[in-house]
């Protein structure tokens, strides 16, 4: 068994993650320096870790991903947590008192942390406050995907050497992503600039507020752009909102080479997958030197292990 | 690792659960003792054991059952078992030979343990004929639940403090309920006084010969009653049967407030999920302060621990 | 646990196992070796070794195949890797991007063995040159299935002592058999006389050029084989095929009692399942005192850790 790295001094004081609203700065360093522990033991043969032995992870999953969830079970089992996959149908899902009643059973079988995606925004939390167990939140309708937006951080930390005074450009469907939504409280909370490029279609009402820069027009919102983040195209979460034809979005917000030569020379380019090729990003861009693409996904389950013990240290008698 | 607890002296001469009628009161005795062991160590952030080590577990579910399956799962993974999941969709069981193709297969395999939930009544019996290692019956059609049956004992047991004498209401649609089945048998061997309380369309034939004493009224059926076991009305199975509206049913025969203040004062409501709220069950009754349901399904992982184990306990070499 | 065999000098120098093409003889009498030594420990109540722990087995399954994935999550469990199911839907593989996608994705997430089933020939191959970590064939379109054949291969072994100058009449749809295709690599590597016995529609153009011998008629083709081993009639893989009723099939192509006289007296039938009884084979044959069907079945967990096990000792570090 590879040995544990020495418990860092890091104080965690959260029972759940549910988004990265709820993190001071301190609290997001801490977790990407775990992290960053966690990258280097994946790479190893021996993978095995005990800190999560004799607890038990549930995932619960109200919409299927099979990249997160993946991930989630990857980083559980190599802690050494049982791990049980539940896929709930959204059929056996028609009432909100069922998500409370499958809450409260599955809090009965004594799991210490439940990893929740669910398609409606704030259904992680109604659960969180049902359950004594951790909780975190894997995804929520457009409302946040914290490991996500920790994930992309460590990726650009590793890159760059900081996170704070990067300018970092989130293109595409800011609307309906809560990558984006995690993305920008993260990266504001570190101290990097963050500009949104995406047709005005596809923007929150009243983001302007927010602090961060709008660009609707994509050579001009990553001009000198340390992070190039594409968001995939969500064509199916898109009710009415009024959205171009793909040829039409890949030829004005697709991110191809020539597009790409406005950013810096070093910039890198990161898109949270899966990737719609051809219409958000070239396949040139996402194949290309400066992706990072390959390496988002390994820092994620790098980042969930991190998740997973910070929350299982404030277990009680852990 | 948590230490076991110490091999308590039970016997436990079979090597299938496939229902409470091939169960001693001895038998029964035994495993509520072992599982109440078992409640202790899942309330504890440690919860792994090794008694089951080494050992291969399978739950094979023709019916798609998310609360059995994860109880089953926990309960082996907590015993240090390798544990499998195989949910076979009825389309690809189409001929009786097919479920026994199935069970030979998975047998050559080498699994210690099958648990097996099965749409048709006698289909777990017919595999655990054709297979050498023990067989757990998670349900089979309208005839056995057993392992519901252990786990609402154990909960009046551990609320009353005994079994004998109790007076159980079991109230609903008792015809088509393997778990009023099993129940009916668990309770009759030990000594509680069962009541079946439902429209005289939900009763199976003859009924009244088993010494059940029945009732068509629910107000008459559970004044007095220890515990008021509510049933799901399972809408899925009905075929045939004359039943009343939905709206009719709650007025006749769901558990309100009002009629809960028949029971005993200190008597406590069951239900074995998933419910039904407003059709047999009203919400205030459910998470009400006489409401034991949360406590099944934590004693559900609990007995089936038991079960696995006292099976486990007379492999061949263990 | 079990005190893992004591690692047998083999030599297997490959970093995947795509097909039986890729074999030698001598890689091939490796592999059957060190299964031979895990039959042995699956017939133990105690199953468990630690050669693989701490290592990451994904089975990426894009084809559903209980039987087989059973087999394999088995196998890395009772090796004591951590073993991950992923059952790709065809519906999420549009293009042959995803699949390049999904195994970049995955590659990312560390694992050290993939295990792969796949509708298209060629696929696994594709996806192996695409990732660092050693990939197993479970499985590609109707090309290969190498682990089949190796545990085809032990189970002639065990039973007739030796491989070389056995007879082996393999009998039905030849044409779209990636079984029967690695079987006829692997007994013409050690020296086996292969039989195809097929009507001519269900055989692959050409395949008289591959030095095997061609039957058109059952009952000369079996005519004192040493092994007759039945095909799955895979209606679903026949498009624009002629091919006759399932009754005329049967008629013709079905091995029963009578037609298995005309093998050797100490004939084994074999058949990789799930049979279809009453069209390529007899029930009274499939479980008659010949057939060793089920042996197959525990053979192909033991010839899964051969494979995995070997595989991991070409590990970096291992």
């Amino acid at each position: 068994m590879t040995a544990a790295p020495a418990p860092s001094p890091i104080t965690f004081p959260h029972r759940h993650l549910l988004g990265i609203d709820q993190l001071s700065p301190a609290d997001i360093v801490s977790l990407l320096d775990l992290a960053d522990g966690f990258v280097d033991i994946n790479r190893q043969v021996e993978k095995k870790l005990s800190t999560l032995r004799g607890r038990t992870q549930i995932n619960l999953f109200f919409e299927a991903s099979t990249r997160t969830q993946s991930s989630f079970e990857l980083a559980g089992k190599r802690l050494g947590a049982d791990v049980m996959n539940m896929s709930v149908g959204s059929s056996s899902v028609k009432k909100g008192e069922t998500l409370l009643d499958t809450a409260v059973t599955l809090h009965a079988m004594h799991p210490d942390l439940i990893v929740v995606r669910h398609h409606s925004a704030g259904a992680v939390e109604l659960l969180a406050r049902k359950v004594g167990c951790s909780v975190v939140n894997a995804g929520d309708g457009a409302h946040e995907h914290p490991t996500q937006a920790l994930l992309d951080a460590l990726t650009m930390r590793r890159h760059k050497g900081r996170l704070q005074g990067l300018t970092v450009a989130i293109c595409g469907d800011i609307l309906h992503s809560r990558v984006a939504r995690s993305n920008i409280l993260l990266l504001s909370a570190v101290g990097a600039r963050v500009r949104l490029v995406a047709p005005s279609t596809l923007l929150p009402a009243g983001i302007e507020r927010t602090g961060v820069e709008i660009y609707t027009d994509l050579g001009t919102g990553i001009r000198d752009a340390d992070v190039v983040m594409m968001l995939r195209l969500q064509r199916e979460r898109m009710q009415g909102a009024l959205v171009p034809s793909v040829r039409e979005y890949f030829h004005y917000f697709g991110l191809d080479a020539a597009k790409l030569a406005l950013a810096r020379p070093d910039a890198i380019v990161m898109h949270p997958g899966p990737m719609n090729r051809g219409v958000e990003i070239d396949s040139d861009v996402a194949d290309g030197p400066q992706s990072v693409i390959r390496e988002q996904v390994e820092m994620g389950v790098a980042v969930r292990m991190a998740v997973l013990e910070a929350l299982a240290r404030n277990l009680p008698n852990a």
